[in-house]
């Protein structure tokens, strides 16, 4: 990993039991400028054991428990993050935590559509809101905008662009649940980014690539290491001209 | 009401006990061309008088019932639409009926998300899966792409431009369920449109303008007359180019 989170004290993952949540806290933790407090979130830590390792194996890598569709655990998890990054709030946050109920026209049920529409939508919204005191409080220390200040980033899809599904794209994926959570999602971020932007707080949306996780499968191009240490330097060089954007990993901006 | 709708003989409205459902089936029906069978559908017929009204006098105007929200009544509302239509199927599906859940960021729960999302994105997909077999029947009559044919219309809001909502744009109507509800619906009529097109069925998305209704309220430039005149037109006008799109009432494509 580079450099690319130096100034960045404080960073929160959400969905770091596998695939590239594990895998950012790994690269944010092995990196020659280690965040002071990595903050990963799992559903169940218990059954998180590579994550267990890393947190043996690095202090300042801090595992909570988090379950994105439950109020009362978000209402936890926000507490314990206070007490862990305590006066430095939080500069950055990660909504990683995605799930893809995979159906397609025929098969589709409207009780599939809400399952993924709340995990993937409606959870980085409920999580950004338990933690934007913190949010607030790291912003007030500094001026301009990224992750030396606050910034929260969700991790989106090419799936979810609109723009882009249609003509020879369109032939595979034809995934209902994902793709209209994915594209409620970047109407989201965008929103976030209109609400907290007098508070210098960053907000935008990054797609990972097509990566060989549980969800991306063995045929995906990218290893979870080329794609996350892209991610990390594109979101360690945020700047006001990506707040509200919609970015490639590669850094290139993506239609909506 | 201009002669749009001469080519369609069938067209059914969903949520037409009010607002701009019910001005379409006024429209439709008081027109010079009056498509045979107008399908009228409320949640609860009984409170819905105007339509009644209508009903009363025009006979091509059918009223069902139809909660857009409860699989059982989208299927039993199949049915009967069936034996209304019989063999000619149905050549135009205007999935209008809507809700404004309306929360900011520090109101906003999770519940109001998940309600506005099913009844703005999830229901147009199941209806339209529920009336499938009637479109393909009506489609299977036809050359090209119309209403002549089968068409899936969806009643969209610029409030779901993604692209749309940011500078000047962006200092009202910060509602949350709402907006993200309808750029799901985009992603939504975009899939669908993708997967009927082989069957010759058009779908595309179309906004309203801003409509003096109960959701619109008071302060809104146009008349429910006004709307649905040109929305009409642009309806009855379609063809394959407009297959996939995002149109303003005037007829303009709009950005996702
Ligand atoms: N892989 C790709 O090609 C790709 C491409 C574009 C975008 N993305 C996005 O990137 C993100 C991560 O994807 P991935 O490939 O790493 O997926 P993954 O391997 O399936 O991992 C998903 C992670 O999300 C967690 N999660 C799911 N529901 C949760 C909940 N209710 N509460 C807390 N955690 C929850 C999982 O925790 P458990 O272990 O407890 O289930 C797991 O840690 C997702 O948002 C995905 O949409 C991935
Ligand atoms: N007015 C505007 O300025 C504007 C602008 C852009 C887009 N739109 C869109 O245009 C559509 C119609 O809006 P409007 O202004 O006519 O709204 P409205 O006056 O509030 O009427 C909404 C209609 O939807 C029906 N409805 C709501 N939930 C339903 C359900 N679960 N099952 C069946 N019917 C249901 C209502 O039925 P009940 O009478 O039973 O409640 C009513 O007929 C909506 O999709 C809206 O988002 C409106």
């Amino acid at each position: 990993m580079s450099s690319a989170f130096k100034n960045c004290r404080t960073v929160m993952v959400t969905g770091a039991s596998r695939g590239l949540g594990l895998q950012m806290v790994e690269s944010l933790a092995t990196g020659s400028f280690s965040p002071g407090k990595i903050i990963a979130t799992a559903r169940d830590p218990s059954r998180a054991q590579e994550l267990q390792n890393l947190a043996g194996k690095y202090p300042n890598v801090h595992i909570i428990t988090l379950d994105v569709v439950s109020q009362d655990s978000i209402e936890k998890a926000a507490k314990e993050v206070d007490a862990i990054v305590q006066g430095e709030g939080l500069n950055c946050l990660i909504n990683n935590a995605g799930i893809n109920v995979i159906a397609d026209f025929e098969t589709v049920t409207a009780e599939q559509m809400l399952e993924n529409f709340h995990t993937n939508s409606v959870a980085p919204l409920m999580v950004t809101k338990a933690l934007l005191p913190l949010l607030q409080r790291a912003a007030a220390r500094g001026t301009g905008m990224g992750i030396h200040r606050a910034a929260v980033h969700q991790h989106h899809s090419l799936l979810g662009s609109i723009e882009l599904y249609w003509g020879d794209r369109a032939s595979t994926f034809k995934w209902y649940p994902y793709r209209t959570s994915k594209a409620a999602l970047n109407m989201l971020s965008r929103c976030m980014a209109v609400d907290l932007q007098d508070e210098g707080i960053l907000c935008m949306a990054l797609h990972p690539g097509w990566v060989r996780t549980d969800m991306g499968g063995p045929q995906a191009p990218l290893s979870t290491e080329e794609s996350i240490s892209s991610v990390l330097s594109v979101i360690g060089g945020l700047t006001e001209k990506d707040h509200g954007g919609f970015l490639h990993y590669t850094g290139e901006p993506l239609p909506w």
